[in-house]
């Protein structure tokens, strides 16, 4: 009877003691990692493109809307749909008139905190990237701005809507106001994750094997390029620094990078280190989607980039801190909107209107007012 | 004074007058549109297919799930998305491969309400159109069964739903499971309107306009064919009935319509009668998308159904009476899941396991448990 009181007194001492232990070292870990990453903020704001609740409202309805490309298949959320983490989850993604992309589809969640757009930062921010994949293939396709922007006036239900999100414009309706508008709304799209709290200083928001692969995370080096908010999307850096990224990859073909954007020849393989948030949601990895798995990615990222064989177990911690990064939805992401309908003159003389070209409407047939 | 008094009287008297002779009114419009037509149920049964949370939780999933397509492009969701009312907004929808549809896209929402899928009904039900949706271009664009399955089963995450959905089944990833699943999430998007308010009792529901365009509607004899819960839907109709229909449409081509089906001469230019739920928010009209606005649509089926020609002020009516026919979308709709991750079998031992045909998995890598 003595002997288990006593039994019972050293067990609830030793759990005190390894609970007190643990919120040292969730502290020691915290204070480490708050040295080089950062929670989320609450919206990614731009001095270039202030948010507001009209650019907001607008944008979310033409980041789905089709009837602006070339084929009226083809919209942000094509490549960035909301039930896929914000990607398409292919290789490459298929554009207008089935084009297949040179790289892989990133998500656009959280995408407004990198330093640039695309993998080899040839777009200035996200408003940019917005605006230039009107044009061309394999995004929108359409030949130039205005055959983009007739489209876009071809649906009545757009004008009253740019004019409240950009007053005292004459002709709201443009290419740069198409970008500023779905940038608006993309620097909404946050997802703070469990990591968020743990920084934030909830020491149960990691796993024990998260936090193990948090630690391993800073120890191995991937922090020197995935670091801040976004855990990546600060810096450039090359792709296979210890050996040619293809003979790890697997890649069929091999991308110089942003070699092609600078012609500089320290560009040579270079690319935008990418975020890491909701990454485990977003398969498959690299710039050309050619490794499928989590694993595979953090095992050949430790051997391409830093010379280091990584254990089995260290690979499971990594992976389960970079799940940690898996973050909640957006509701006006996962929420979709409902787009105003093509509308288009009616022609009581002629025989009919034909659903081919679109002609510019002169009145709205309609009302979409019902119900929101 | 008194003269003020006196007409204050009269007014008050008048309005009073009016407001019960538009009461009576009301009253005998309601009778005898429910004559007619029916206000939505809340979901649609089906006794082969009995409706469970499971199902429909699953079937949501699928709905919106690319990457059983032989693209991964094609999803149920692509020729009807939920910020689209449940259409493309296409003439004729773009399926796998780029290859186009021979006939326009029908709104998913109160579909099942209908005697046959497609415009030509050589589809049973929405299970029978979901599961060979799988099969061929232009829709997924598999070969056959066989790889549409391989493709469901190479994403871990269906495992355990489909396990939930169909209970007591050895192997319930099957496409008739599949149909199923997808088939009781469609027969839960209905979309009630105001018109229902009005058939139930709600004198305020409808416009003026409406009523007299409901009363047209039901004098002018659209509700020949157009008549029910969906307004449609019940029964074939020969397009074209005083005139060929081609004539009226600028239709490009001739199809033929369930004759090509059947084989049967009296099903020349047949086509099942569209219900029309929604029909403002879905241009382009008719079989092949060859009609942009609804007035015009309205206008040419009153000329080649009926041999009637209505005059601006009976268009507009109409047309005001279908647009009380668009309903509130279903939360489960315009809100979209989260699709389980792809995830492939760690291969510690090999290079790297490739983006390209995807293999069977042996372990899922990503959790996609932290937030829903």
């Amino acid at each position: 009877m003595i002997r288990r009181v006593l039994t019972g007194s050293f067990l609830i001492a030793s759990t005190a003691y390894l609970a007190l232990a643990a919120t040292a070292a969730d502290q020691d870990l915290r204070t480490q990692a708050l040295g080089v990453f950062k929670p989320l903020p609450a919206t990614m704001a731009s001095d270039d493109n202030p948010i507001t609740p009209e650019k907001v409202a607008l944008g979310r309805l033409l980041f789905f809307e089709t009837r602006v490309s070339v084929d009226g298949t083809v919209s942000c959320s094509r490549c960035h749909q909301p039930f896929l983490y914000g990607t398409d989850a292919l290789p490459k993604p298929i554009g207008a008139e089935h084009r297949v992309n040179p790289r892989n589809s990133p998500t656009v969640l959280n995408a407004a905190l990198q330093i640039s757009a695309h993998w080899r930062g040839d777009r200035k921010d996200v408003e940019d990237q917005a605006t230039k994949a009107l044009i061309g293939f394999p995004s929108f396709g359409n030949p130039d701005f205005g055959v983009a922007m007739a489209r876009l006036k071809a649906i009545p239900g757009y004008a009253p809507l740019f004019a409240k999100a950009f007053p005292g414009q004459a002709d709201p309706i443009t290419p740069d106001n198409w970008g500023k508008a779905i940038g608006a709304y993309e620097r909404t799209l946050v997802t703070p994750a469990p990591f968020d709290a743990y920084l934030g200083g909830h020491d149960a928001a990691l796993s024990r094997d998260a936090k193990a692969g948090l630690q391993e995370f800073m120890d191995v080096g991937c922090v020197a390029c995935h670091s801040g908010a976004g855990l990546g999307g600060t810096m450039y850096s090359k792709f296979g620094v210890t050996e040619p990224y293809w003979k790890a990859t697997g890649s069929k073909g091999i991308d110089k990078g942003r070699f092609d954007v600078t012609k500089d020849s320290g560009d040579m393989y270079v690319f935008k280190v990418p975020p890491l948030r909701n990454v485990a949601m977003t398969p498959p990895y690299f710039h050309d989607g050619s490794v499928a798995a989590l694993p595979d990615a953090v095992r050949i990222m430790a051997r391409v980039q830093l010379g280091k064989t990584l254990n089995d177990e260290q690979v499971a911690h990594i992976v389960a801190f970079l799940d940690s990064l898996t973050g909640k939805l957006p509701a006006d992401f996962v929420g979709v909107p409902t787009l105003p309908p093509s509308a288009f003159a009616e022609t009581p003389s002629q025989p009919a209107a034909r659903g081919g070209a679109p002609r510019l409407p002169t009145a709205t047939s309609p009302g979409a007012g019902h119900y929101k």
